[in-house]
């Protein structure tokens, strides 16, 4: 696979950063992760403004032209790219851009849920310091589940680590908890509310017993079938869930122009 | 300045890691300071527990042996290295060491209150994803201050983004946020406790404009004196300061053999 470091392609495994990058040293940066099909990237622009919007959120400089160019250019390395493309920009004006595979992803997932809290500071920010977002996978995966389901001590709904999370009560209407309680401004929520299909409001732990269906939503995995939540058991697929996703994939394939 | 790159002494600006690594892409591991005292590192073993309890709380991989073997040949580079030994280990094994020069401070410190919550996830880690941490310094530098006080939107008063806080509200006794509130388990912290001169108890922001004097403590600052929290003017440094600041002097001159 290839990758871009401030605006030279070359190998991945060739890309070097120096030790000193406050993107290494204190997560300061910013990132994205697009998906790519068959050459084509979804949803690009959207992911230039979410990173352009970290950046400033997160006050460190950001080189959007420069990071636009070095995308066309890694692209354009691999014409026939079909996986993912992963942007970073970190605090200390490093630049790198990377062509991924795209990670296994299994039919269903189990959730486990999981207390966490948004450092407040970084509401708006898709940031390096992913540490908390890693731990909690690791956690789930330790308890013997696929992702986990982070919820405040409160007991509010609010999202996979690295996931929107979406879920019907009624089985009538789909529900994602609101940007208000503090989740990540997904690009793949932002698509999946565009449909129509899909409302805002919050969700409490409580309600998860009643729950009729439930799936993760990212632009990697798309709709990715919740199959269980702790102990509570799900269809996966659901019927409000499939239905969603048959919509989404014709957005994409119609972006994508038939890459898809 | 050298560095030390898993095992290998080099000079600083050639340590050079994957941009692949972890700990770059998700600010997943940890890391300390160290202040060295004419080649001679103070409470070194304390920076080494708290290293491993850090990586063990992130469940990412640690090898202690390695890094005192590291950090003994990085100090034996420079005998007389006065300032900071900065040490990393990333979740994806990368180790680095480095020799820094003292920053720059200045006599006393102006704070300005932020909001702020844990993630809890990542209680008891001291780990590269600290954007919130450095975001937090840029914010008060923008308003005028030399440094933030983060206070959870329950009113309660945490830290500095990097370090311990500490006043006195009667002028009789220091006091200093419990763990259980979720601040760091600062090393300086915990050398000033065993002084005795300082107690533990939850600060409202509320008790602010009665506070007699306060400092910031850390590795690096000791003990910092603050001149203002937000528009509270403090006299800095203030006697119950100055008086904790002597016997932790002598606490590092004695264990550091007259280095300090």
């Amino acid at each position: 696979m290839l990758a871009i470091l401030n605006g030279k392609v070359l190998p991945t495994e060739e890309a070097m950063v120096p030790a000193t990058d406050v993107g290494l040293l204190r997560g300061d940066g910013v990132f994205e992760v697009i998906r790519v099909y068959n050459g084509v990237p979804f949803a690009l622009e959207e992911h230039f403004d979410r990173m352009e919007r970290s950046a400033a959120n997160l006050q460190v400089q950001f080189d959007r032209a420069a990071i636009e160019s070095d995308t066309a250019d890694l692209l354009a390395s691999t014409p026939d790219h079909d996986g993912c493309l992963r942007l970073v920009s970190t605090g200390g004006g490093t630049r790198i851009g990377f062509l991924e595979a795209l990670p296994p992803i299994p039919p269903s997932i189990k959730l486990t849920t999981l207390p966490y809290h948004s450092t407040i500071l970084l509401d708006g920010v898709k940031s390096l310091s992913y540490a908390a977002n890693m731990l909690a996978t690791r956690i789930a995966v330790g308890r013997g589940a696929g992702e986990s389901l982070l919820v405040t001590e409160g007991g509010t709904v609010l999202e996979g680590p690295r996931q929107s999370f979406v879920c019907s009560i009624d089985g009538e209407r789909l529900i994602t908890p609101p940007l208000s309680d503090r989740v990540l401004d997904s690009i793949t929520r932002r698509t999946l509310l565009a449909t129509g299909l899909l409302d805002e409001r919050s969700i409490h732990v409580d309600e998860i017993p009643q729950m009729k269906e439930a799936f993760l939503a990212s632009t990697l995995r798309e709709v990715h079938p919740v199959s269980a939540i702790d102990d509570v058991e799900l269809p996966a697929p659901g019927p409000l869930s499939q239905a969603i996703d048959t919509v989404l994939r014709a957005t994409i394939a119609e972006a994508v122009g038939g890459s898809a």
